[in-house]
């Protein structure tokens, strides 16, 4: 249960990290949109292990297989099948751990909850399961672009306590792609990239936040009262591995305001209404506005560390565990792909339920 | 669309609010549940405008008529409906806003997405929706009670810049509804409440967090990998009228350690398995492990206030708007209770999912 | 759970027989239809009981009271509630049942599930619950019709082994009207009213078929493969109380047809796509194929009867049960505009996603 | 859109007839149940094409890959995939129907829905598509088994006019798969195989029924109003390829009896509630009653014939069409295992769902 995403444009996930394959399940895709199979990797080429020095050196060739739902080129309204086939899967690394809980780890809940768990690499829930999801956000994402010409980019604002500057101007995937750390502040990156590397070195890992900007959303996305463009935002953001925030607008920061400061005062902008601030982050009473949606998501310190730390095994005991395996010290520059196809995949689902209930 | 809530136990709301009646259906109830109609008053009567000098001062008893699913004090497994007729709604009050969008409020956007909207009062954008909300979560609460112990309690930890102490002993729902303002730290409250007054006063509003925690949460809830806890959580969370953040466990702040501090590192507790410190906020992996369940949520200042403001109407013209009506100049009091609903219903849902899957 | 019904137009029922009220709540319906109360209770009138000297003597106006989602005369896109309260439920009618379970009743399979239940008049299992389903369709029948011309009918074509003729002309409401049994062939209607009467005489009860015609129901409803429009009409006539049976097109009958003989072969007619017969009834691999949609119904004699029968109580004793009460003895005349509900509530919901869908 | 079946056990299936592969994911199997790759290959041999000398003469493995969601031969509680690749798609078969409409095919209903189609073979219309079904099924069935000892059969019960006969004994599978068309009386089965072989000698093709018995179904399935078991079981089955009826219980023929003959009394076995009689199929009120189950399903003759037929093409023309092909004359042998895994799927949705509402 729980493996099923969306309403109008559904996508399941399937797949371990040390099985034989991952993959996604696309239904409700509208026919005759055109997709490459070059388009769909290009994202999960930007979400695979082993891509810089600062992530995991684990090597998947992370390659899509697309085995249903496109026929010469073209969706055909079936559901389209993408399957990406674990190559690099060394099972043998977690021997060491398959009777131990590894701390904030899923280890101990999946166990409690299902009663077993394949302990090799974290099993499902490592994030290996969101090829999945990268991949159906690319064709969501080239859906939004064709459709309504939306942006959706996501990067990363702040490594541990080295924060971007700010962003006034409209961000490109060029800049964004500019470095390995995926911050368009190439001096911020930078110094994010030193801590990383120095994270690593010392067998710690590093946390921060990324975020996202949707440009040129439509106006009138959103499915009050519970199926609000921010609360499935929100849920979609918070299901990723290691998110342990969300905010949307002007988030916490907004609560030190008054009303008089915070709120959005409506203009007319060449015929169109407009807003003079954007506090509301592009979303009032659930529904898209047509502002910029903007998004700030906080990731933690990745789990896995190479030092020695207290846990208990299956058996009871209190034992001490020592990292091994090949791990990212931070999940950040991986995450902003993933956190852009949350973002795409809610954005269609609404769009599309949009579109089914207008007059 | 988008008006149904949770998969197990599936609550509809509907109702505007000056309409003739908000409600709430729950579709999914256990059977041989005892519930009275003062069990699900006190939780409204928590949530009620003109509770205290610092809410609304519209006027209604809020008093819930529960007209199926009940039998005998017993719910018999069918659907659940439970009416409030609206009572004190002054539609006259908002004649001049017919044609006005108000700031950072839904006007605009229900406008354009439905292309018509009962404008009195925000219609069902309006807080009142939430009446069915609290309704259906006082049901969800006792039931998580009898079958869980578990106590479920929210409260205002922040109004502005006033901040309540930290807690570290269990809370009790006696502190939390010892003042107005449900702080349980009675110097920030006392603080807090002169705030809220000074803003009324100044026909200004303030914004602030609600902190919850969940107490004796079973171990194993949670469904990965999209439904996991904390992403329904933070759905449902965010789905609350004017609620712009959310947190699980150590949040934004987390970011800021490394994975050597920030990992809960775990130990036998006279034969449970238990974590020394909990920033993972009582979920791993999506899946609850038995320590308290902590969550923080931002919301935002009131919209509405009683000050001058730019605005466009309907016909496309910039005017000016000038506040009226009856409102409050802080939601956080009175979204305590919502809170608290949201939470439970969100584990209701997961807690019977579970049940169902468990081999 | 199960009292929703559709995933774009959802409409959730509610209410027991004996209880204060029995309603409906309609999410997902589109913005700015015109609707009126009166509209609704034309269809609730055919429906409620005493409409004639065939139907149970029950009296109950059913009249039908709008609650939310519609202002000024139109739907508002929010959830439209409507109440029937409940005036003549005489549940001391029911006192000497409360521990006996009625044969081909639900009240053992009711008992066995829930371990409760509501023993006055049916409760939930009640054919008063239908109510509901003819309020929305009432709305849904109006939008197809509004949308594309579409029109539902259904008809009794059988009480017991009384056949009306069969009609080749496009029906109309008025005949179908003309008589209480709702048969549009006179000289069969006449036959059936006394076969009804004398069954009711007799303290017995009859069953029937109820045969359902689709005029211009757009092409490409269905949404193959677990969707298909064949396979949730099936599901909405089966979820009608007494309903034992279902085809569409040739149904059974068309069984002992070759494929040469069954198969409908293409032509064109002023440039559309016809078919010169009809065996598929409408629709082909799941979908609509612009040709009337035919479908069958089978309704079994109704399980109340005066006459005295065997039965066990809930203490597991061996009774004899001699029923009472006011009760139809034949349900089809009254099953003709819930089953057009239902057919009207499956078109709307399909035509809705299919919207959503297209490119 | 509508290729997810289930709520609480939910599979979804892809694929293409003629694209790389088909398959099924799992997402809601329980953990901890035992699943070889052979159990669910011996369903899938039952539905394989090529089987015997009445099926099409396609050449298909249909080998079964498990490829997530089993561990240690255990399932794991996280969504099982299994993919059968297609090895013998001759698409150049269909190359002379690409632009034709073939008659009472689903080939006009796809272009008119989607305005793309795969042309080979009937691409997702195809009935290869239900080989996810058939090996969903399978774990269901065991499931179902292990739980309550449930049984599930279906058998051919009629091939055109050839009518086997009624049996009160409890069937086996051995009787079932003694022979090639799949009806326990062998004296029918062996001139329903000559009406098959004679059909295909003459171009031309049969339906017929295939009837099923559910033995020792638990008490209490079926989650009423709307997904009432019988309505979720009429769903299932009418979405299979080629179904056109469907009955519980007494179905059409019950519909000739009065009140007092269709009745099911009750009375006391053994302690246990029972009926006399099983007009009531095994559901009263939407719920199980703990009698067998037993259902009818009409499907038509199977629409590819070699006979010469008049249709028209994608540009409007009116054209001949010559069928060629490998192809099943009757499709019911090979339903047989389609329509038991349907059921073993709703009955295992609905045991999973009713577990999690108890209390």
């Amino acid at each position: 249960m729980g493996n099923i995403f969306g309403q109008a444009f559904k996508i399941t996930t399937w797949g371990e990290s040390h099985g034989d394959a991952v993959g996604v399940i696309i239904d409700g895709c509208p026919p005759g949109i055109e997709i490459t199979a070059e388009e769909i990797q290009a994202d999960l080429n930007r979400r695979k292990p082993g891509q810089s020095e600062i992530s995991t050196q684990r090597k998947e060739g992370d390659q899509a297989e697309i085995t249903s739902g496109i026929f010469d080129g073209q969706t055909l309204g079936t559901p389209i099948s993408i399957i990406v086939w674990n190559t690099d899967a060394k099972g043998k690394d977690y021997e060491h751990m398959k009777d131990v809980f590894r701390p904030s780890h899923a280890d101990y809940t999946y166990q409690a909850k299902y009663g077993i768990r394949n302990w090799k690499g974290g099993g499902r829930s490592s994030a290996r399961e969101t090829i999945g999801r990268v991949a159906a956000g690319a064709i969501a994402k080239k859906i939004l672009k064709q459709m309504f010409n939306t942006d959706i980019f996501a990067y990363v604002s702040r490594i541990h306590n080295i924060s971007s500057e700010e962003f006034t101007h409209e961000l490109t995937s060029v800049e964004i792609e500019s470095n390995i750390v995926r911050c368009p502040d190439p001096i911020a990156a930078e110094k994010m990239i030193n801590a990383i590397k120095s994270a690593r070195k010392n067998g710690d890992s590093l946390g921060g936040i990324v975020n996202s900007v949707i440009y040129r959303a439509p106006v009138g996305l959103g499915e009050p009262v519970f199926d609000k463009l921010e609360a499935d935002l929100a849920k979609g953001i918070l299901s990723i591995p290691a998110c342990k925030g969300f905010e949307i607008g002007s988030g916490f920061d907004g609560t030190f305001l008054t009303g008089s400061q915070h709120n959005d005062q409506f203009y007319i902008d060449n015929g169109n209404i407009r807003t003079h601030t954007n506090n509301s982050g592009g979303i009032q009473g659930g529904i898209s506005n047509g502002e910029n949606i903007t998004i700030s998501a906080a990731f933690k310190p990745t789990a896995t560390i190479m030092k020695s730390q207290k846990t208990v095994d299956i058996f009871g005991n209190e034992v001490e565990l020592q990292g091994r395996g090949r791990h990212d010290p931070c999940v950040l520059p991986r995450a902003v792909p993933i956190v852009e196809a949350m973002i795409s995949l809610v954005l269609i689902d609404h769009a599309l339920r949009h579109r089914g209930q207008i007059n």
